[in-house]
Protein backbone atom coordinates (compact mmCIF):
# COMPACT_ATOMS: atom_id res chain seq x y z
CA UNK A 1 0.00 0.00 0.00
CA UNK A 2 1.36 3.63 -0.94
CA UNK A 3 0.76 5.08 2.53
CA UNK A 4 1.22 8.71 0.94
CA UNK A 5 -1.67 8.21 -0.95
CA UNK A 6 -3.48 8.04 2.32
CA UNK A 7 -1.87 11.09 3.96
CA UNK A 8 -3.25 14.26 3.46
CA UNK A 9 -0.42 17.21 2.81
CA UNK A 10 -2.21 20.69 4.00
CA UNK A 11 0.26 23.57 3.04
CA UNK A 12 0.43 26.36 5.81
CA UNK A 13 -0.54 24.70 8.51
CA UNK A 14 -0.45 25.48 11.78
CA UNK A 15 1.70 28.08 10.42
CA UNK A 16 2.65 29.97 6.90
CA UNK A 17 5.50 27.72 5.29
CA UNK A 18 4.80 24.04 6.97
CA UNK A 19 3.68 21.25 4.75
CA UNK A 20 1.30 19.96 7.29
CA UNK A 21 1.16 15.78 7.23
CA UNK A 22 -2.30 14.96 8.43
CA UNK A 23 -2.65 11.45 9.10
CA UNK A 24 -6.35 11.68 9.98
CA UNK A 25 -7.37 10.61 6.35
CA UNK A 26 -4.86 7.63 6.86
CA UNK A 27 -6.41 6.33 10.16
CA UNK A 28 -10.21 6.74 8.86
CA UNK A 29 -9.07 4.49 6.13
CA UNK A 30 -9.91 1.24 7.39
CA UNK A 31 -7.76 -0.85 5.43
CA UNK A 32 -4.61 1.74 5.90
CA UNK A 33 -4.81 1.50 9.46
CA UNK A 34 -4.64 -2.16 9.47
CA UNK A 35 -1.95 -2.24 7.36
CA UNK A 36 -0.11 0.85 9.07
CA UNK A 37 -0.22 -0.90 12.34
CA UNK A 38 1.13 -4.11 10.66
CA UNK A 39 3.56 -2.46 8.89
CA UNK A 40 4.92 -0.82 12.29
CA UNK A 41 4.61 -4.08 14.17
CA UNK A 42 6.93 -5.08 11.46
CA UNK A 43 9.52 -2.98 12.12
CA UNK A 44 9.68 -4.30 16.04
CA UNK A 45 12.76 -7.00 16.19
CA UNK A 46 12.75 -9.31 19.03
CA UNK A 47 11.32 -8.96 22.62
CA UNK A 48 9.70 -5.70 23.78
CA UNK A 49 8.54 -4.86 27.09
CA UNK A 50 7.27 -1.46 26.12
CA UNK A 51 6.03 1.14 23.76
CA UNK A 52 6.50 4.51 24.62
CA UNK A 53 4.10 7.37 22.33
CA UNK A 54 4.51 10.84 22.98
CA UNK A 55 1.25 12.97 23.02
CA UNK A 56 -0.43 13.20 21.21
CA UNK A 57 -0.20 11.28 17.77
CA UNK A 58 2.08 9.08 19.74
CA UNK A 59 -1.08 7.34 21.08
CA UNK A 60 -2.80 6.80 18.36
CA UNK A 61 -0.01 4.47 16.91
CA UNK A 62 1.78 3.73 19.73
CA UNK A 63 -1.07 1.98 21.91
CA UNK A 64 -2.24 -0.36 18.62
CA UNK A 65 0.88 -1.23 17.87
CA UNK A 66 1.20 -2.59 21.63
CA UNK A 67 -1.94 -4.39 22.21
CA UNK A 68 -0.72 -5.80 18.84
CA UNK A 69 2.56 -7.01 19.85
CA UNK A 70 1.61 -7.72 23.17
CA UNK A 71 3.72 -5.44 25.25
CA UNK A 72 2.67 -2.54 27.81
CA UNK A 73 1.81 1.28 27.14
CA UNK A 74 3.41 4.11 28.65
CA UNK A 75 2.60 7.75 27.57
CA UNK A 76 5.02 10.79 26.80
CA UNK A 77 2.96 14.10 28.00
CA UNK A 78 3.50 17.34 28.37
CA UNK A 79 4.06 18.80 31.54
CA UNK A 80 1.19 19.26 34.55
CA UNK A 81 -0.78 16.22 32.29
CA UNK A 82 0.38 13.28 34.45
CA UNK A 83 -0.93 12.64 37.57
CA UNK A 84 1.81 10.70 39.56
CA UNK A 85 5.69 11.63 40.16
CA UNK A 86 7.11 11.60 37.02
CA UNK A 87 10.80 13.42 35.80
CA UNK A 88 11.05 16.10 32.81
CA UNK A 89 13.26 16.89 29.86
CA UNK A 90 13.73 19.97 28.73
CA UNK A 91 14.82 20.37 25.11
CA UNK A 92 15.75 23.21 22.40
CA UNK A 93 13.65 24.65 20.26
CA UNK A 94 14.61 27.21 17.35
CA UNK A 95 13.28 29.05 19.70
CA UNK A 96 13.06 28.57 22.89
CA UNK A 97 12.71 25.18 24.97
CA UNK A 98 10.25 22.55 25.63
CA UNK A 99 9.55 20.13 27.86
CA UNK A 100 7.95 16.08 28.15
CA UNK A 101 7.30 14.29 30.93
CA UNK A 102 7.60 10.23 32.10
CA UNK A 103 5.95 8.85 35.12
CA UNK A 104 8.69 7.93 37.25
CA UNK A 105 7.62 4.46 37.96
CA UNK A 106 6.39 3.70 34.05
CA UNK A 107 9.87 2.28 33.44
CA UNK A 108 11.80 -0.75 35.11
CA UNK A 109 15.16 -1.02 34.67
CA UNK A 110 16.52 -3.28 31.63
CA UNK A 111 12.89 -2.84 30.44
CA UNK A 112 12.86 -3.34 26.62
CA UNK A 113 11.08 -0.29 24.85
CA UNK A 114 10.19 1.08 21.68
CA UNK A 115 9.08 4.56 21.07
CA UNK A 116 6.31 4.64 18.02
CA UNK A 117 5.57 7.98 17.05
CA UNK A 118 3.74 9.92 13.99
CA UNK A 119 6.61 12.15 12.85
CA UNK A 120 9.90 12.49 13.24
CA UNK A 121 11.00 15.95 12.32
CA UNK A 122 13.86 17.70 13.91
CA UNK A 123 13.89 14.74 16.73
CA UNK A 124 13.79 17.21 19.74
CA UNK A 125 10.81 15.37 21.01
CA UNK A 126 11.91 11.79 20.38
CA UNK A 127 15.54 12.62 21.62
CA UNK A 128 14.05 14.00 24.83
CA UNK A 129 11.63 10.52 25.41
CA UNK A 130 14.60 8.27 24.46
CA UNK A 131 16.53 10.40 27.21
CA UNK A 132 14.08 9.96 30.11
CA UNK A 133 13.35 6.47 29.31
CA UNK A 134 17.24 5.86 29.96
CA UNK A 135 17.20 7.91 32.67
CA UNK A 136 14.75 5.23 34.25
CA UNK A 137 17.00 2.33 33.05
CA UNK A 138 15.18 0.98 30.11
CA UNK A 139 17.00 -0.03 26.87
CA UNK A 140 15.73 1.61 23.52
CA UNK A 141 15.36 -1.29 21.26
CA UNK A 142 14.32 1.60 18.29
CA UNK A 143 12.57 4.28 17.35
CA UNK A 144 9.81 3.68 15.21
CA UNK A 145 7.86 6.74 13.23
CA UNK A 146 4.89 6.74 10.94
CA UNK A 147 6.82 9.39 8.57
CA UNK A 148 9.88 11.23 8.58
CA UNK A 149 10.78 14.79 7.54
CA UNK A 150 14.76 13.98 6.13
CA UNK A 151 14.88 17.50 5.76
CA UNK A 152 15.27 18.31 8.52
CA UNK A 153 17.90 15.68 9.93
CA UNK A 154 15.96 14.28 13.03
CA UNK A 155 18.46 11.19 12.27
CA UNK A 156 21.71 13.17 13.22
CA UNK A 157 19.55 14.10 16.96
CA UNK A 158 18.86 10.40 17.67
CA UNK A 159 22.31 8.67 16.14
CA UNK A 160 22.80 6.77 19.19
CA UNK A 161 19.61 4.90 18.27
CA UNK A 162 18.12 2.48 15.79
CA UNK A 163 15.52 4.62 13.87
CA UNK A 164 12.89 3.18 11.06
CA UNK A 165 10.08 4.87 9.31
CA UNK A 166 7.80 3.76 6.64
CA UNK A 167 7.26 6.86 4.70
CA UNK A 168 9.91 9.49 4.03
CA UNK A 169 9.07 13.35 2.92
CA UNK A 170 11.99 15.98 2.18
CA UNK A 171 9.83 18.52 4.40
CA UNK B 1 -9.19 -9.18 35.79
CA UNK B 2 -10.41 -6.59 38.07
CA UNK B 3 -9.69 -3.65 36.54
CA UNK B 4 -10.01 -1.36 39.58
CA UNK B 5 -6.83 -3.07 40.87
CA UNK B 6 -4.95 -1.70 37.85
CA UNK B 7 -6.10 1.91 37.85
CA UNK B 8 -4.48 4.07 40.15
CA UNK B 9 -6.43 6.59 42.23
CA UNK B 10 -5.00 9.90 42.82
CA UNK B 11 -6.50 12.65 44.96
CA UNK B 12 -6.30 16.12 44.72
CA UNK B 13 -5.56 16.31 41.18
CA UNK B 14 -5.46 18.03 38.79
CA UNK B 15 -7.37 19.90 41.95
CA UNK B 16 -8.36 19.46 45.24
CA UNK B 17 -11.41 17.44 45.46
CA UNK B 18 -10.83 15.49 42.74
CA UNK B 19 -10.02 11.42 42.55
CA UNK B 20 -8.44 11.48 39.39
CA UNK B 21 -8.47 7.84 37.87
CA UNK B 22 -4.83 7.48 36.17
CA UNK B 23 -4.83 4.76 33.61
CA UNK B 24 -1.36 5.15 32.97
CA UNK B 25 -1.00 1.94 35.27
CA UNK B 26 -3.42 -0.05 33.37
CA UNK B 27 -1.93 0.61 30.09
CA UNK B 28 1.44 -0.02 30.72
CA UNK B 29 0.50 -3.62 32.44
CA UNK B 30 0.85 -5.80 29.06
CA UNK B 31 -1.86 -8.34 29.95
CA UNK B 32 -4.19 -5.26 31.43
CA UNK B 33 -4.14 -3.90 28.51
CA UNK B 34 -5.11 -6.82 26.32
CA UNK B 35 -8.26 -7.18 28.70
CA UNK B 36 -8.91 -4.08 28.33
CA UNK B 37 -9.08 -3.54 24.81
CA UNK B 38 -10.79 -7.23 24.34
CA UNK B 39 -13.46 -6.11 26.81
CA UNK B 40 -14.05 -3.04 25.04
CA UNK B 41 -14.20 -4.66 21.68
CA UNK B 42 -17.16 -7.41 23.48
CA UNK B 43 -19.36 -4.33 24.29
CA UNK B 44 -19.75 -3.59 20.43
CA UNK B 45 -23.07 -5.42 18.81
CA UNK B 46 -22.95 -5.41 14.83
CA UNK B 47 -20.93 -3.83 12.05
CA UNK B 48 -19.36 -0.53 12.94
CA UNK B 49 -17.41 1.06 10.09
CA UNK B 50 -16.19 3.95 12.51
CA UNK B 51 -14.59 4.28 16.08
CA UNK B 52 -14.12 8.13 17.28
CA UNK B 53 -12.37 8.73 19.95
CA UNK B 54 -11.78 12.36 21.99
CA UNK B 55 -8.09 13.97 22.43
CA UNK B 56 -6.52 12.34 24.06
CA UNK B 57 -6.92 9.24 26.48
CA UNK B 58 -9.51 8.37 23.80
CA UNK B 59 -7.19 7.91 21.40
CA UNK B 60 -5.59 5.61 23.64
CA UNK B 61 -8.30 3.67 23.57
CA UNK B 62 -9.66 4.34 20.32
CA UNK B 63 -6.87 3.56 18.33
CA UNK B 64 -6.66 -0.08 19.65
CA UNK B 65 -10.34 -1.17 19.57
CA UNK B 66 -10.54 0.09 16.15
CA UNK B 67 -7.35 -1.90 14.89
CA UNK B 68 -9.05 -4.61 16.64
CA UNK B 69 -12.33 -4.53 15.21
CA UNK B 70 -11.70 -3.64 11.99
CA UNK B 71 -12.98 0.16 11.99
CA UNK B 72 -11.58 3.18 10.53
CA UNK B 73 -10.25 5.54 14.05
CA UNK B 74 -11.56 9.34 13.50
CA UNK B 75 -9.83 11.89 16.62
CA UNK B 76 -12.00 14.76 18.71
CA UNK B 77 -10.04 17.20 19.58
CA UNK B 78 -9.64 20.60 20.82
CA UNK B 79 -9.73 23.67 18.97
CA UNK B 80 -6.66 24.59 16.35
CA UNK B 81 -5.41 21.35 16.11
CA UNK B 82 -7.25 19.69 12.98
CA UNK B 83 -5.80 21.03 9.96
CA UNK B 84 -8.58 20.77 7.52
CA UNK B 85 -11.85 22.06 7.47
CA UNK B 86 -13.87 20.85 11.16
CA UNK B 87 -17.37 21.54 12.36
CA UNK B 88 -17.37 22.55 16.22
CA UNK B 89 -19.44 21.59 18.94
CA UNK B 90 -19.48 23.99 21.92
CA UNK B 91 -20.97 22.57 25.57
CA UNK B 92 -21.62 24.38 29.14
CA UNK B 93 -19.16 23.56 31.75
CA UNK B 94 -19.91 24.30 35.34
CA UNK B 95 -18.32 27.59 34.71
CA UNK B 96 -17.77 28.70 31.09
CA UNK B 97 -17.61 26.43 28.06
CA UNK B 98 -15.36 24.30 25.93
CA UNK B 99 -15.56 23.55 22.08
CA UNK B 100 -14.35 20.29 20.27
CA UNK B 101 -13.89 20.00 16.44
CA UNK B 102 -14.30 17.01 14.35
CA UNK B 103 -12.88 16.90 10.66
CA UNK B 104 -16.40 17.47 8.21
CA UNK B 105 -15.13 15.15 5.93
CA UNK B 106 -14.14 12.12 8.91
CA UNK B 107 -17.60 11.02 8.85
CA UNK B 108 -19.64 9.90 5.60
CA UNK B 109 -23.97 9.56 5.94
CA UNK B 110 -25.12 6.55 7.51
CA UNK B 111 -21.66 5.49 8.70
CA UNK B 112 -21.76 2.99 11.74
CA UNK B 113 -19.84 4.94 14.83
CA UNK B 114 -18.99 4.42 18.43
CA UNK B 115 -17.34 6.65 20.78
CA UNK B 116 -14.65 4.94 22.45
CA UNK B 117 -13.08 6.89 25.99
CA UNK B 118 -11.17 6.23 29.24
CA UNK B 119 -13.83 8.11 31.37
CA UNK B 120 -17.69 9.22 31.47
CA UNK B 121 -17.59 12.02 33.86
CA UNK B 122 -20.76 14.79 33.07
CA UNK B 123 -20.76 13.58 30.11
CA UNK B 124 -20.36 16.82 28.04
CA UNK B 125 -17.34 16.05 25.74
CA UNK B 126 -19.28 12.93 24.99
CA UNK B 127 -22.49 14.13 24.09
CA UNK B 128 -20.51 17.12 22.05
CA UNK B 129 -18.53 14.53 19.89
CA UNK B 130 -22.26 12.31 19.25
CA UNK B 131 -23.95 15.64 18.40
CA UNK B 132 -21.34 16.55 15.90
CA UNK B 133 -20.77 12.83 14.29
CA UNK B 134 -24.90 13.17 13.93
CA UNK B 135 -24.84 16.64 12.28
CA UNK B 136 -22.39 14.91 9.45
CA UNK B 137 -25.21 12.17 8.99
CA UNK B 138 -23.36 9.42 11.43
CA UNK B 139 -25.22 7.64 13.58
CA UNK B 140 -24.02 6.39 17.16
CA UNK B 141 -24.47 2.66 17.68
CA UNK B 142 -22.71 3.18 20.91
CA UNK B 143 -20.90 5.01 23.66
CA UNK B 144 -18.36 2.94 25.33
CA UNK B 145 -15.81 4.03 28.07
CA UNK B 146 -13.41 2.40 30.19
CA UNK B 147 -14.74 4.23 33.66
CA UNK B 148 -17.88 5.96 34.47
CA UNK B 149 -17.88 8.38 37.48
CA UNK B 150 -21.74 7.26 38.58
CA UNK B 151 -22.29 10.40 40.84
CA UNK B 152 -21.87 12.91 37.91
CA UNK B 153 -25.06 12.02 35.45
CA UNK B 154 -23.42 11.90 32.54
CA UNK B 155 -26.07 9.59 31.87
CA UNK B 156 -28.46 12.03 31.68
CA UNK B 157 -26.91 14.04 28.80
CA UNK B 158 -26.09 10.70 27.18
CA UNK B 159 -29.96 8.95 27.43
CA UNK B 160 -30.19 9.18 23.75
CA UNK B 161 -27.28 6.61 23.55
CA UNK B 162 -26.62 3.50 24.45
CA UNK B 163 -23.99 3.67 27.05
CA UNK B 164 -21.89 0.97 28.16
CA UNK B 165 -19.04 1.47 30.78
CA UNK B 166 -16.53 -1.76 31.97
CA UNK B 167 -15.51 0.09 35.89
CA UNK B 168 -18.03 2.54 38.06
CA UNK B 169 -16.83 4.82 40.74
CA UNK B 170 -18.85 7.12 42.48
CA UNK B 171 -16.67 9.72 42.21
Amino acid sequence: MDLKEKIRVIEDFPKEGISFKDITTLVKDKEALQYTINALCDLIDGEVDLIVGPESRGFIFGTAVAYRIGAGFVPVRKPGKLPAETISYTYDLEYGTDTIEIHKDAIKKGDKVVIIDDLIATGGTLEASAKAIEMLGGEIVSIISLMELTGLNGRDKLKDYDVKTLVQYEF
